[in-house]
């Protein structure tokens, strides 16, 4: 009876990690104990956050420059603490507009500093990723979206500029290889790629910080977090232990060398469906496809409908497309196997 | 082998609520797919959501004057968060210093307006909790920790003031009756007495919001998550949902009186044999002592050592007094069972 999960985030993760975790709700490492229960300070507890460190910094292959932490607060809470870390009141972002999450990447930057967007699809319903775009002489750093959730775009090439890049990855952290030394700073919430809701992962090249004369609230200043290993409070510990798990799974499988393979893959069998099934249409431009969301639309209202129904009778679930903009978008992200995709693809022919 | 936890937090949470959880990890309401996994949009989160508030709303008697949120980053983001809120930067803040965290709160408070500590029981290590105080003319609130987790101490009478309380409830919360009247908000991180590390709670009287001037990044404006339910962006699903069993959990033992009737028998048969064994002494002003966490210690480095030596053997956990203050704490949250009381103190005879 188990579904086929192609929901958008929370999303589907690896059906082991679920099992682990499953047990260790009922009892962690055989202490006697759920890891629901324990101390965060227990070593058991230290044990599992130092791991997703770990392993955080050797499947994306980060140097000492960098510290890994896991926050709470989702990557909302990333759109403002950038920004409050990162930029004085009398500084310049530069920002790449590539949907709603940019959007609003925007708005809480433009508290603390001064913003540039530097480019736009907005124009275009972000169908596509600008690729042109001049770096105003100031600017501190370039914020991108490297994945629109939404539309179901993705930078194919992230841009290569003489300024640190800020990036919100939520939804293609580990699904790829990255030059990591084009970073400033990282943050993905967990529930895309990851993890569970309630983690976030930030990833910060530790010379960005300590530049501003602003004050910080503590627990909104990433040295605190960097200082205390993320244990300074009470960390969100179920979230980081099933991201934890989900890490050693994808080490397990080969790494993101092994992932994106599958990952392209994956998507190649997709958008090929779509663009070969007279029933179906991309709704972006080719060369911006995301490999994590594959969107698309019914050519007919007949189709649409019936292809609901075949998802329903076929066990597909998440199906469908973000509440501002209809038509589908299947969410294919690590945990997604082929079999899964395949299954998609058979029940789209059937339309 | 299960063992009695009697960890300060993340703390024990009732064996059903346990069991129930670690099924929805494999298959949420028989929906074929995990709660790890659905998206918080679904009409299946979104009832455990509304349920969680509701219940919340009539276990301790809320009327609809007061708003009930589900945040993430713990009791030590509410440090900041309820002065960014509440206190102009011209305005002042009344505290009563009863410890480390409302040492924090003032540090934290202290970025946002004026704080008047009007009273502290710092000199006397925080063994006791200060009776008299006097109130700043233009004070906005006043600010207690209702329960010292680290010292064992707790406000057994609330203040009665002509200004709202605002309120740290993180280790008390739901164990005893509460004037609801009396606050204007009052916040507790999940992980003491309520659920899993990885949510906190926020209950405002609504009048408190928008007073003042202050540009606050948007997840950190309280009317953002009063307006959208806690939905604005994605919830912590996981520590919400085991959160939401427990408050069934409460319910259907009694609900909040019946607990207080429990509570106040362990800790009195806890106290009696601190009280009367030669080999162990309080820590606090017995006026002052916490139902919640027992503090106490051996009379003699050989009590000590003997008696950690028959927790471990007898499966007695998490009995170790907070880093800084040493001796023992055994904190017995509502899911603490009685028995588990009694175990304790057959053990505490046995030195």
């Amino acid at each position: 009876m188990k579904k086929h999960n192609f929901s958008s985030g929370p999303a589907i993760l690896p059906q082991s990690v679920m099992q682990e975790a499953a047990e260790a709700v009922i009892d962690f490492n055989g202490m006697g104990l759920s890891i629901l229960e324990i101390s965060h300070r227990s070593k058991e507890f230290v044990a599992v956050m130092d791991e997703a460190q770990a392993l955080t910094k050797e499947l994306l292959g980060l140097s000492e420059d960098y510290s890994v932490l896991f926050l709470t607060g989702g990557a909302s809470s990333q759109f403002y603490m950038t920004a409050m870390n990162l930029l004085d009141s009398t500084e310049t972002a530069a920002i790449i507009d590539t949907g709603n999450w940019s959007a609003k990447t925007i708005k809480e930057n433009r508290l603390f500093g001064h913003i540039t967007v530097v480019a736009s699809s907005k124009a275009d319903d972000y169908k596509h990723i600008p690729k042109t775009f001049e770096l105003p002489d100031n600017a501190k750093y370039l914020h991108i979206t490297t994945n629109n959730t939404v539309m179901g775009t993705q930078f194919q090439e992230i841009p290569t500029v003489d300024i640190p890049l800020v990036a919100d990855m939520s939804s293609d952290i580990f699904s790829r290889k990255i030059e990591v030394e084009k970073y400033g700073l990282i943050y993905a919430g967990a529930q895309k790629n990851m993890g569970p809701a309630g983690t976030t992962m930030v990833i910060v090249r530790k010379d960005m910080l300590g530049t501003m004369e602003r004050q910080i609230p503590t627990m909104l200043d990433y040295r605190t977090h960097v200082n205390k290993g993320s244990m300074f409070n009470t960390p969100p510990v179920f979230p980081v232990y099933v991201s934890m798990l989900t890490l050693r799974w994808l080490k397990a499988n080969g790494g993101i060398e092994a992932m994106e393979k599958i990952n392209i893959a994956k998507a190649e069998l997709l958008y090929n469906e779509i663009d070969n099934n007279p029933n179906f249409e991309g709704r972006v431009a080719k060369a911006d496809r995301s490999l994590m969301n594959v969107t698309f639309m019914a050519t007919t209202p007949e189709a649409e409908a019936k292809f609901f129904k075949l998802c329903e009778e076929h066990l597909i679930s998440g199906i469908k497309g973000y509440r501002t903009i209809g038509g589908f978008r299947a969410s294919i992200y690590n945990a997604m196997p082929m079999s899964s995709v395949e299954h998609l693809v058979s029940v789209m022919k059937m339309v």
